[in-house]
């Protein structure tokens, strides 16, 4: 393979992870849009997803595997295509958290909408926009734009420990709305998880652009993890 | 780096995973006798191992780095060294499960002991066997072993439905015990997580051993997601 079909190669890998980019997000955003309208029938579309993006993960692996060995690549070409394929596992867990978030939708329907104290719509909205932004700056190869993403897992920690909070209380209050509330605080930490994998893909993106590696310092960097000292 | 060498490293990066692993195990098993006892300096301990597990798995895919970048592996060897990056993850979140354990445990010493009808110690029990199984059916490249665990996880999946059945009943019907409940099923949910962790690490074990990506046939295996079509 010469250097320039190579670069192609890299090109349409990097095209690849962004077609499953795109539908791991859409899967999320299916999945809200399913709870807040309690469409079963959007429920069922993420359930495709989940299928497709699974199907992808393992054409993305399957090729960034054949790079490395065909190609042997140095430096920063293996960082990249060491990054996409954790980015890869990233996305995919992205889809399952939408499964998750569907699976629950179908059960607070079966059971009758309640009012209850957790906006899922405007979490829903940070965990996505962490997600578009964390690809952003893979697309960019910006390691400032990944660090604001670190930055924005702290909202949406805040929000899951708010909403966890309210909801505990309507489980103690409420009792009758005991199920409905945990099905709530499911969504709430399932968005979390989402914010999750939007941090490691901004990491992943950081470590290929700049050799560092930025796990686990969190607490410099405005992190979720408040004990690490490592 | 003569080709011996290079099989040394590859032992030694073996043997840094096992130490990782060893590390994980333990780090549930801790957080599993401090939910027994409800002592809270096990807790500590366990917080103090998820440190030392974020540090090992740095090191871990730095010393897989250098082994690609240097020694350009081909097939088994590069299948290999990806294998251990992707178990590496995986064992860094069975650390973090530990964690969020002994996070609900201090919660749950807070709020005093109460019955409640989950076996917890039964479910751990079989999640750790499930990981050290999936590391024996690594330490001995032995993919019969690695499908055996994933016929495991159904058992896991069904505890932790019944414990999510049975603790929301319990919040319906005894709501000064919501909080203690809600705990109680958060660590079911986090052991659930750590079962799938092992599952994927025995994927991890057949895709090197066998070169066949065996992720999501979990229909065919025995496995957890009934609506996987691909």
């Amino acid at each position: 393979m010469t250097r320039i079909r190579f670069q192609q190669s890299l090109e349409d890998l990097k095209e690849q992870l962004l077609v499953m980019a795109g539908l791991a997000e859409q899967s999320i955003q299916r999945a809200i849009e399913a709870y807040r309208v309690r469409d079963l029938s959007i429920c069922d579309l993420v359930t495709r997803s989940e299928n497709a993006i699974n199907r992808l993960e393992r054409e993305i692996d399957q090729a960034a595997l054949d790079l490395l060995a065909m190609e042997q690549p140095m430096a920063g070409d293996l960082r990249f295509i060491l990054a996409v394929i954790k980015i890869n596992a990233d996305l995919e867990r992205v889809g399952d958290s939408a499964k998750a978030i569907s699976d629950r939708v179908r059960h607070m329907e079966q059971l009758g909408a309640v009012e209850l104290p957790v906006d899922i719509p405007k979490m829903a909205t940070l965990a996505a926009a962490m997600v578009r932004k964390s690809l952003q700056s893979f697309i960019e190869a910006d390691p400032e734009m990944a660090r604001s993403v670190l930055a924005m897992d702290d909202a949406v920690d805040t929000m899951n420990k708010a909403a966890y909070k309210a909801l505990t209380k309507v489980m103690e209050e409420q009792s009758h709305l005991a199920a409905q509330a945990l099905n709530a605080l499911m969504i709430s930490r399932a968005l979390e998880r989402v914010a999750d994998h939007a941090t490691n893909i901004s990491e992943d993106v950081i470590f290929w652009v700049q050799g560092a590696d930025v796990r686990h310092y969190k607490s410099v960097t405005g992190g979720r993890d408040p004990n690490a000292k490592g």
